[in-house]
């Protein structure tokens, strides 16, 4: 026999998670670091990160753990999650995900790793899936532009108030009160007091069955929002209401449930001006509470205003038809403190699963759900009157409101026993919401736990359909058609849904292909591992107002990554809640302002922001209540501090805040950071470091100790959560002890937050608490070293791509010892200068290259923002900077003159296949144009259209699915 | 209030999976319909369908369910199902698949959906995936010839003994003694004596610890077989025996474990000519029993005998390198009788996750697991010794036999409780298997089991670890390097494996792209909702020979389906452990042996064949003792009925069986099948329907109803398994009740099958049960109506079909009315003789409009037989129709000249994108090569290689990862 060799222990590490997380190994790190020129990670993180931030301890986390046994940790949390037969309603309900979409869109890595479609020509498969969505949304609510998505319902509301203040007669001549309805979701209605109160709105609720009370009349509205079927399941004609609001120059905005709406006369044909609402049931897990795509359309008149993502349709190159984001110009990163709104993102990967499921239905399989779900409630409905129990509404759609004195939370527990859950509205009410999922056993058991049925009675359900008719009203049955568009007839098979689903994939790149080195986005591995429970039934069936007692594991793994992500950043406390981090920076600015005003501080509403800033933060701000002040940036990019010291000097007791990002947007570790903490804090502010570059932190340095009060952090970016093609993303807040109870709670859900909090910013107690599991698992895999080592190659990864591209384009910004942190800026300008190429030629380039372009032009107009991350493979970030070092040496051939300034591959970039079959027109090669050195013509990748002219979309601005007879003629 | 429209029956009916699985809707069938000229598809049935074979009554099968409801069903059975850490060994181990692999290959339809790799240049993806596996077995065995994979364990050991026989010098000398070690696992001593008897080989099993006993050697031994490590867990050094019986002139194989090979000296090494075995536990689940992909590796001088799939690297024609099938002449479907094995499939979905596998872990990495598991058998034995149990070897890898004088069923059944399961040897032993997924606390279960260790004490790991060896013996420990290639050492980071396969899944062409329009081979829709249980743990996690009260769900699973396709076929009884079709065929044809014998009548050994027959039957038909004779067909394509009474005639009371296919592999209704049947049944013999076309005839017709009196099925063709890109398949029998008795059983699982029955034909009891759910799901979800349905549509589709190609190709055979069956033969040979444009270049120039090829030449050669099933739509079917009329157009511009008989794109097809960059050679243009009518250039596949010349690999045959040297020459 052989003698022992190998420890167990050593044995049983086996190849742990982290060796599959981080893309360079061993051998290939010690070969960036020589390059780099330092002997050891340690070495590296001691020459780049100042040693004033630098933590010493290691992170107090549980050991790192294998995949197969963090998946078993999570089934044992799932199976503390019971799933029942939901009948909660408040705008949550269940639904059916055709399995083709469950597996070939939220499971399938070439839809959820994609990023926001910023690069058109490789987007144009999600685009077409938004733009299906959009349409969807347009032509169910009948107005004729809607976005592609928002964050929630609730938020979606908001946004709409805020709109119509801006947008409104009555708004612009100062009125500030926002009407709304008392038949509205009580959880949108606390998001709305969440949003009003610091931009002076006030929020009057009100009863409107009756029309517009003459008191709020007489003070003047602004908006009125009405929800449409109201939430205690009631279907009123709301046309006298919004006309009334109309005379008073209000904007009108309901709140609308799709499903409801393929029966229901929509809101466009009752007179709204805007309609929001969430698509969730729409073939989108509940999730406890999200992710799902909120909507908002409107009239034509506001189609220019709407906040958040707009597909739109254009042209490329060869005038082919094409989409694209579309008046791009509205949002908030260009016009920061004027921005409207500070929404970022979009909930793409939702609003695809939505728009999908409606393709995949139809207007008649749409109407066939909503038919027979609104055939359960009336069935319900009559059987729980022949029983004697007084139902509230004679007309409803999936909802009904019981009445039984002093007996509903009896009610409401014998319905739990059975597996149903129903809502306890009051002491006196019982709501119960008939979904897609419910069936007859469902209906039995409501009537018994109401006592209309024996528990060994059957009912006579053939009896019951025969004597009850349908409860909507004749007057506000649907009659225009809808989904007219061939998209939503040609493919109902499910052969045909996945043909079509991979073919749009197809036509996108996303982080199954190659590459995304997005400055500030941080695409690094989305691992299946963390991916695998976000389908399981378990996490994504339930409810987000489920009692307590059914949610045992999501509530431990939000306990367990609330302190974990408080242990990692350094903070006393975080919140989950925030489901975007827009939503974040909001409630963190939110809690500083709720501070120093419990401080007797009301006065403290200067909030600092540096030039460099993304234009959010400001945008944020102006939200909060804030006036913005800007920092100057200084040549190295960091902030000036002789500027930032005058600004706090002439501010004053003024100072509210300082919000920073660190490492900076220049993507550098500013070695005053604490300097500039303490000035603030001196001044009596407050200092909110925004975690967008946390990759570049996580185990070496925590923001809470280095001088921060809060933060935002963007577990879709350093903690894994995919980025969806442009969401969903979850931006919870971190914040110290004497900012806790400014953090935001939930009304239906005590537990989410502190009594004191600034309420709610989303609209579940813990915002997209579907993809937490997500974030879970990466903390619980890496552990804190591998989450150490994975800061300290991003790190690494970044400065060798500077150290490799530096000879060939000036590297712009730099820290201690000439080193960048996790991203580095590249500059273009003296190139475009001498040659006339610009960024976008470089970034079109690169798709000929087979990759995504970095950030462009931001934080500095003319440059790439380059971040590797730590996934990529050492073989990956070469095939990048040899990429981009030839194309470098093609816009040397401009520069000679070698190649035309106008025809040359860097200009006529990206270049598609029916380029290369058509007549060629240029004056180059088509080799040189399509199969650069380095790409593989097996293995390339083809850009459907060639580049894209957005100016001609939003000129002539199209947000729904073309007519067929473009794309015959495109 | 509206009054009631729709009453509530129908509304919940809903949108029946049945119209997600048929293409055409009801508008298109009309329009169908009306092309063939009948008003509905009852109509078209009753024309098409001769009267003597249909059925009248209704499918007594439940009423059809929703996805929804049936997943709710699938995951009750799942619940059923008890997952213990099984450490039974036995062949099949625990594994921990990684996700990457299991959510990109497995879950995914790029790679599930594809069809066997006949068409090499749409199969460069998943033909270098199976390259990966032949070179991982070739590499591990020491071997340097694999084969692609075979069907399990005892059926490669089955195909090595007759290949030893075949090719050894005994063998050829007369020889009929195959010698094998009671090492072996039981379940293959027993496969072996099923497949030995009916050939006049003599299985004799004994002893060769000693080496081999005098009287053997005396006797003559062409081959032997032995197991490493033995079944008990033994690792014995087998060199003296193996040099024993080279002297002998035997054949020698060695039936391994991958995994012990990587810390063991190789089979090769050792002496062996063969190596076989299982690759289960490279990351595929057992789910109790398959799909895995079994391996065979052998010398040089067999490479050229290797039974199944072999993939090879040759040529296109540029000269690249480009993989295809090599040395497909062997194959049982072109030397039929003189096939040496039916080997029609190989299991390559299982075999490209086994790759992956090896490919992800590197050769360090399988190492680790190797070593590992090792430490763990190690410790688990030290364990037991220190309390006092004796364990029987000195030497093991994984697995530890104790012995406990009558205590062993005790042991057992108190691990069992403690959730371990471990293998009952006999009264007296315990058997121990460690995997890669055994812990510390799997080891501490065990020792409380066997008393070694008190209920609360806990093992000191740490003392244990440091005073215990290793068991392997040093003389056997491997000092050679394997895995060398850097494709297993390049995708280490789950980023880097995620876009191999991306890249890989984006060479070829598999369902989710478009038609595969396969006579013969019914590629239909594989539904996610089927597919989905397949990959949770509860379905993958089982061991085959887990106690029966663990599988409660599969076994409930098992015998409904069993019962259901009894019902569908007509027969009495069904066994579904046959794991391929041909395993089918010769577990029927051995039942009809068998029955025959019982009788007394062991001369019946004539089996009638039409010549037109796959000749897989005739393969079969040998193999099960047979006499192959031919039966005529005549002009129309059927069963020349006079030669078949002369056959029988002649053959008199030898008549065994007749074999056919029904419909006719010329995919018409024979009218006269049932006279056919009468008249073999009145001269003795029995009938065997091949099932093959079973997509034709279910709820319409019943063979076990209109004279057969056996029939395989293939569930990967009727009942929705997925082909895998070649396997996994699955063929149970069904048959009448004279002939249940002789069904297939299994040695350690009675419940299998009848004690009279005729062995087991495939390693588990239930063969790939691991993959049955699919079938049960499409049964459950269509229902007897819906499975009707189907049917009609198929044979509406391929008259559809055959109708618009008329006017451009003849159509070779019609039944009743001038209707095609389920598939219909189109003719090349007149245009080929006119033009020169071959069969070959029909199907090539189909992939540049974005199909795979029909088959081609089977069952005539010349032609195409086309199936387009129920699952595809119109608008498809049109694509496709319009595509053959396309080329048709081409065919005659050679015709007159107008293009150039050798230089057209035709002969050129298929066309890379390399060759539209290059300089263009062609007489024709660019945009006619690769965008003929109808073709989007943004949605196009593109085809990596160039034709491919299978003649040149052939002659150089390179049948593992060619060296990195070679890809930089292509």
């Amino acid at each position: 026999m052989t003698s022992h060799r190998i420890p167990l222990t050593e044995l049983e590490s086996g190849t742990p998670f982290e060796s599959r997380h981080i893309g360079p190994d061993a051998a290939a790190q010690a070969k960036m670091l020589a390059q780099v020129g330092y002997g050891s990670l340690d070495e590296l993180t001691a020459a780049a990160v100042p040693d004033v931030i630098k933590s010493t301890e290691r992170l107090a986390l549980p050991e790192a753990r294998s995949e197969a046994e963090v998946l078993a940790e999570l089934r044992s949390l799932a199976e503390r999650n019971q799933v029942q037969h939901s009948m909660i309603g408040l705008g949550y309900h269940g639904t059916f995900t055709p399995p083709v979409i469950l597996r070939n869109v939220m499971e399938n890595p070439a839809w959820y790793t994609a990023y926001t479609p910023y690069q058109p020509e490789i987007s144009q498969g999600r685009l077409e899936a938004l733009l299906n969505f959009q349409t969807v949304v347009a032509d169910l609510t009948g107005l004729p532009t809607s976005g592609a998505s928002l964050l929630d319902e609730p938020t979606a509301a908001a946004e709409a108030m805020a709109l119509s203040r801006r947008v409104g007669k009555a708004g612009k001549r100062g009125s500030t009160v926002f009407l709304v309805d008392a038949e509205c979701l009580p959880q949108t209605v606390a998001v709305l007091r969440t949003r009003a109160e610091p931009t002076g709105v006030e929020v009057v609720v009100a009863d409107l069955g009756e029309g517009i009370p003459d008191e709020v009349a007489d003070r003047g509205v602004f908006g009125v929002l009405l929800q449409y079927p109201g939430v205690s399941g009631a279907v009123r004609d709301q046309r006298a209401v919004i006309e009334r609001a109309h005379e008073l120059d209000a904007v009108v905005t309901v709140a609308a449930d799709l499903l409801a709406l393929t029966l229901l006369a929509s809101p466009g044909d009752l007179g709204a001006d805007i309609a929001v609402g969430s698509s969730q049931r729409f073939g989108v897990p509940m999730g406890f509470g999200g992710p799902h795509a909120g909507y908002m359309a409107v009239r034509d008149a506001f189609a220019r205003s709407l906040p958040g993502r707009l597909v739109g349709v254009s042209r490329d190159a060869d005038g082919e038809q094409a989409y694209r984001l579309a008046l791009q110009t509205r949002e908030q990163h260009i016009r920061r403190e004027k921005a409207t709104s500070n929404i970022c993102t979009a909930q793409v990967l939702l609003a695809v699963m939505a728009g999908m499921y409606a393709t995949y239905h139809g207007p008649e399989g749409l109407a066939a759900i909503a038919r027979r779900t609104h055939r359960y409630a009336a069935l319900l409905a009559a059987g729980l009157r022949d029983g004697g129990v007084q139902v509230v509404h004679g007309a409803f759609f999936d909802t009904v409101t019981a009445r039984v004195p002093g007996r509903a939370a009896e009610v409401v527990e014998r319905a739990s026993l059975a597996g149903v859950d129903l809502r306890l509205t009051d002491a006196d009410h019982v709501g119960i919401a008939c979904d897609e999922l419910t069936g007859r056993a469902h209906l039995s058991a409501v009537w018994r736990a109401f006592g209309v049925l024996g528990d060994d009675a059957t009912s006579d359900f053939a009896a019951l359909d025969a004597a009850t008719g349908d409860a909507l009203p004749e007057a506000l049955l649907r009659t225009d058609e809808y989904l007219t568009h061939p998209v939503f007839h040609e493919h109902r098979s499910e052969t045909g849904m996945l043909r079509y689903l991979r073919r749009l994939a197809d036509r996108d790149y996303a982080l199954d292909r190659g590459m995304i080195p997005l400055g500030s986005c941080t695409m690094k591995l989305n691992a299946t591992t963390e991916m695998e429970p976000v389908t399981w039934p378990e996490f994504g069936a339930l409810h987000p107002f489920a009692p307590a007692e059914q949610a045992e594991g999501y509530l431990t793994l939000i306990r367990e990554l609330e302190e974990r992500l408080a242990e990692v950043t350094g903070y006393d406390r975080v919140s989950l809640q925030p489901n975007a981090g827009s939503q974040g920076e909001l409630a963190g600015l939110l809690a500083v302002r709720a501070y120093h005003r419990a401080n007797g501080h009301e006065q403290r509403t200067v909030c600092l922001i540096p030039s460099s800033a993304h234009g959010t933060n400001a945008a944020s701000a102006v939200m909060a209540g804030m006036k913005v002040v800007v920092v100057k940036t200084s040549d190295n990019g960091d902030v000036d501090v002789a500027d930032l010291h005058a600004k706090i000097e002439q501010h004053g007791d003024e100072l509210a805040v300082l919000m920073v990002t660190y490492p900076s947007t220049h993507g550098v570790f500013e070695e005053h950071i604490s300097d500039v903490c303490a000035a603030v804090h001196e001044a009596g502010g407050q200092v909110y470091v925004d975690g967008a570059n946390l990759n570049a932190l996580l185990g070496v340095a925590k923001p809470g100790r280095f001088g921060a009060d809060v933060s935002h952090l963007n577990l879709h970016k350093t903690f894994c959560i995919p980025h969806g093609g442009g969401g969903p993303g979850v931006g919870p807040i971190g914040v110290r002890e004497h900012l806790a109870p400014y953090l935001p709670n939930h009304p239906l859900q005590p537990a989410a937050g502190p009594e004191t909090g600034i309420g709610p910013v989303s609209g579940a107690p813990w915002g997209s608490a579907g993809i937490l599991p997500i974030s879970w698992a990466y903390v619980r895999l890496m552990g804190a070293e591998g989450l150490r080592r994975a800061t300290q190659v991003a790190v690494l990864s970044a400065n060798y791509v500077a150290k490799r591209l530096e000879p060939h384009y000036p590297v712009l910004y730099t820290g201690p010892n000439g080193l960048v942190a996790h991203e580095c800026i590249i500059d273009v300008r003296p190139l475009t200068k001498q040659t006339g190429v610009s960024i976008d030629d470089v970034a079109k380039r690169l798709i000929d290259y087979g990759f995504h372009a970095p950030t462009m032009s931001f934080p500095v107009a003319g440059t790439l923002m380059i971040e590797p991350t730590e996934s990529e493979d050492l073989a990956e970030l070469d095939r990048f900077c040899e990429a981009m070092i030839a194309i470098r040496a093609e816009i040397d051939k401009v520069g000679t003159g070698e190649w035309d300034a106008q025809d040359n591959p860097l200009r006529n970039a990206p270049h598609t296949a029916a380029m290369l079959a058509g007549e060629w027109q240029q004056a180059y090669g088509r080799e040189e144009a399509v199969f650069p050195a380095g790409v593989k013509a097996s293995d390339k990748y083809w850009p459907p259209v060639r580049r894209i002219d957005g100016a001609f979309g939003d000129r002539n601005l199209v947000c729904s699915c073309p007519p067929v007879a473009e794309y015959e003629a495109g």
